[in-house]
């Protein structure tokens, strides 16, 4: 199979900082595009990848699964898209397209497993896949995302992941006029979850452990801000919220939240905490309440979400960087401070 | 109010066994009917109470949920029951009947607070609310389930909580022809769950921590009978159960079942382990999975499902005892010896 050779940025180890390498990308077959890489969106799980927290990493790895960019190039029988267009990619590249859930466009859930846009076995070339952190990224246009011409784009490259993240569960468990939502925790998927449960039309409350943070709740789209540690201010809310997203990494009370559930309602984690979560049955048997969680979203759905977000001009608060500043954001990320993503400008690389 | 005065067996403190006592019901009002008792389930909630588990009993206690008989009286605007008619009484005696849940036919999540049918304050009269060791009960006809008469009347009783209580969940969660359903503990609640979804039309599941219950497992309807314990049994099970209810009051590893579980599959709790549940966020992100619970049902769902197992010639697994057994059933219940539910013919009440 024919390939070229990419800029990208990864590391050979847990322990060694990300730095400059090539990588190889296939040459367009004939449903592919290739992609300039403008913009990477930097998510937590590019930090947990990179230091193999999860223990499946493969070395070399080379992160990004928020990837926005513009076509270079375009296989023969590709439909969507042709050169020039703006073009983006999410968590993955690829997956059966036979199983029930993908053809019900639910590909995240592929039966036979999808392939994830790095760090998963690559297909076609062998070893594993490799991420936005590089110039270039080459896949199959049906995984491939149209982008709002509309949106700033470098803001947008984060609706690729914890965009699609909050969204899926938001329509799934239908958040909209009527609705009372909770969104637990302001970071990179809870400052999304708050503009994206707002403009569908839905009651938003945010919880949070931070009285700092109430402003900005407000300014994303907050109607109410709960200070999550006062227990007062918690049971006010006992029983009233139809739907609670919580993008809480860390540990926390589960049951202080279904809680606040009504009956029929659900919690549906987005963040994953390390250590298991103690769920008490009488916080879910008398209100036939729910905890549930959900994982990114399907291209279909993820097509939807950039749509919507183009027609109501929505886009991630976000902090440019340069590639170059890479292992410096991670030590920022550990720390929660950046308000709300960092997107790489991927100009950076060519330096 | 005009009261009169019936038989009871009953206790005074958390530490004395039951014995027999005289309580007060009031005399039927318009739209109360008046049932003399002939038969009444034994549910672990009546041992709970009656020892204080809960920390919410209110002495003396009069419990017994599982209520059969026949109608001894009946008020001027009662038009469900005549004189002579089998009846019978679940959880619950009364309910706001005002607010959505109620109008919706879903007493049990009752907003402002439901009746239950001992232990509970009592509107008429003051005090608690009495149960079904007793010779006669009053309530109102609405809370009243008429009972087909095909049925064996003493094996009829259990399904007033021990039924209602399996059969909410597996309907609520739809299982059905097409359905693979896990029933997790073959109890009270478990047989009964096992009798109602084959005959819903699922694909019964059977998991049990002990061989001995195989046989017993195939002939109350299980497809298949899964060794619990077993790690290599459970894992041919991943991913392939639509739904599970899970009838265990002891703790035991949710993660272990979540696992089972399809992609959008829940798994309902119905038994109440005492302490919190310790779930993996990944057991339920990867498939959008649910951990549930659900109590009793409402009103016209009870009267469904026994019109169902009349229909299906649906009725417990019973052993009877007299009343002055009691105290001898509650120890062999928490040994778990009944198979699979104590019923107390109340005829010995009058000896």
């Amino acid at each position: 199979m024919e390939t070229f050779s990419a800029k990208a940025y990864g590391t050979q180890a847990a322990t060694v900082p990300l730095a400059a390498l090539n990588i190889q990308r296939r040459t367009v077959t004939p449903h592919d595009v290739e992609i300039e890489i403008l913009y990477c969106g930097v998510c937590h799980s590019d930090l947990h990848t990179v230091r193999n927290e999860w223990h499946n990493t493969v070395y070399p790895v080379v992160p990004g699964h928020e990837i926005v960019g513009k076509i270079v190039a375009v296989g023969d029988h590709v439909k969507k898209f042709k050169v020039g267009d703006l073009a983006a990619i999410g968590c993955m590249v690829d997956s059966c397209r036979e199983c029930a859930h993908c053809q019900e466009g639910l590909e995240q859930y592929c039966e036979n497993g999808n392939t994830l846009t790095y760090n998963d076995p690559d297909k076609f070339l062998g070893g594993q896949t490799y991420g936005g952190y590089s110039e270039r990224i080459v896949a199959d246009e049906h995984f491939v995302l149209r982008v709002p011409e509309n949106l700033e784009l470098a803001a947008t490259a984060p609706l690729l992941c914890a965009g699609i993240t909050t969204w899926s569960p938001l329509r799934h468990w239908q958040a909209g006029p009527g609705k009372k939502v909770g969104i637990v925790g302001i970071g990179g998927l809870g400052h999304m979850g708050i503009k994206l449960a707002k403009a569908l039309g839905a009651e938003v409350v945010v919880f949070t452990t931070s009285e700092s943070k109430f402003e900005d709740a407000r300014r994303l789209g907050a109607d109410e801000v709960v200070l999550s540690k006062d227990p007062e201010q918690m049971k006010a809310y006992n029983g009233s919220l139809h739907f609670i997203l919580d993008c809480v990494s860390a540990a926390h009370d589960i049951n202080a939240y279904l809680a606040l559930l009504r009956i029929d309602g659900t919690l549906a984690l987005v963040g994953a905490p390390e250590n298991p979560l103690p769920v008490q049955a009488f916080s879910l048997i008398p209100g036939r309440k729910s905890f549930s969680g959900s994982t990114i979203g399907g291209i279909a759905e993820t097509q939807e979400m950039l749509d919507f977000c183009g027609e109501h001009n929505i886009v991630a608060d976000i902090e440019r960087i340069n590639i170059q500043q890479i292992n410096e954001a991670y030590e920022r990320l550990l720390k929660g401070d950046v308000k709300y993503r960092f997107v790489i400008d991927m100009a950076s690389l060519k330096k």
